[in-house]
């Protein structure tokens, strides 16, 4: 593949995807362009119409195609109940446990001061005046075991009890089917600090 | 991230990708909606341009977007040499090695009759009309060391040595920088058979 710009232009847009680096492009350029043309066009459409259609939701900001998504607009739902995700794929999770009927905040983030991003950058504005609507009356925190989202949910935590609501946040440790000889010490530790009456 | 069609549409095309499983979709999709909007828009006019611009070249058959791709086209590459490789990503390495001056022709693939690809699914004729013009003395066969690019090797070098042209095979043995210790029993028996007076 001798440098042409058109394949040069595409090497490097595909290098923007995440984990894609300059041999992963190269493998997919030509893949794209020899042996899948019609995946290829499936492919530019795709992105086209998706960032044509996606926006996020009005109340919880999720992606979304409507003004709402369909777990905010559902009465089925417990509307009593806010789940706080740093991102729409942690929410996709948490609806395949099928263990949750309630409602979700997704962040798209979490605190992070070193890198700038403080209350106002992550929207959390919105997230009160969800709160101060009184409807909520438990938020569960559900952003991960980092600095970063132990402070996060530390933060909200805080938001929801100045409100009287209830905060909760998930249970980290030993995973279903996890053997405790092979369990890292991170995750063992978390199990017993965070151990409970039986 | 609840279903949504466009989503979904997104996931499923960025999956036809090599080395893309479900789950780097999502987050490939995640990033270029929430993160990379740009870089999405750009992604795909990249996917658009190169498949409007990019074609075979018309004698080597590398991409090329003209119909001589600039190889072909140039008048100080030694056009007596012909390196006959799998992939325009094969054409790149040697290029890059720089060690080599004469025209290429690309296979975009090799012979692989379990998978019903023969000389004739393999566009085998057009290297045939090129050996005929009788340009060409020698025919360096730089196909992979697989069961199948062995396959094509040998059959290239007898359509070669039919027309009086002579055939040869890049060397494989242990790499530059190769320590013997930990060099692979096939590649050590390689370098064993292929060894040569010094």
């Amino acid at each position: 593949m001798t440098s042409s710009p058109a394949i040069e232009g595409l090497k490097q847009a595909l290098r923007r995807l995440p984990g894609v680096g300059p041999k992963s492009a190269q493998r997919m350029a030509f893949h794209l362009l020899s042996r899948d043309r019609e995946g290829a066009r499936a492919l530019s459409e795709a992105i086209r119409i998706a960032l044509e259609r996606v926006r996020h939701c009005r109340r919880c900001n999720d992606f979304s195609e409507d003004e709402l998504c369909p777990v905010c607009a559902s009465p089925r739902r417990d509307h009593t109940l806010l789940c706080v995700v740093e991102t729409p794929a942690d929410l996709a999770s948490i609806e395949q446990s099928a263990a949750y009927n309630g409602l979700y905040f997704v962040l798209m983030g979490r605190l992070s001061p070193l890198d700038g991003i403080g209350p106002e950058e992550l929207g959390l504005q919105r997230l009160e005046t969800l709160l101060d609507e009184g409807q909520i009356r438990e938020v569960i925190l559900a952003t991960n075991l980092t600095v970063e989202g132990e402070a996060t949910a530390h933060y909200i935590g805080d938001l929801a009890r100045a409100r009287g609501i209830r905060a909760s946040r998930i249970a980290y440790g030993v995973p279903v089917g996890g053997e405790l000889e092979y369990t890292d010490r991170g995750t063992l530790a978390r199990a017993l600090t965070g151990r409970h009456d039986v």
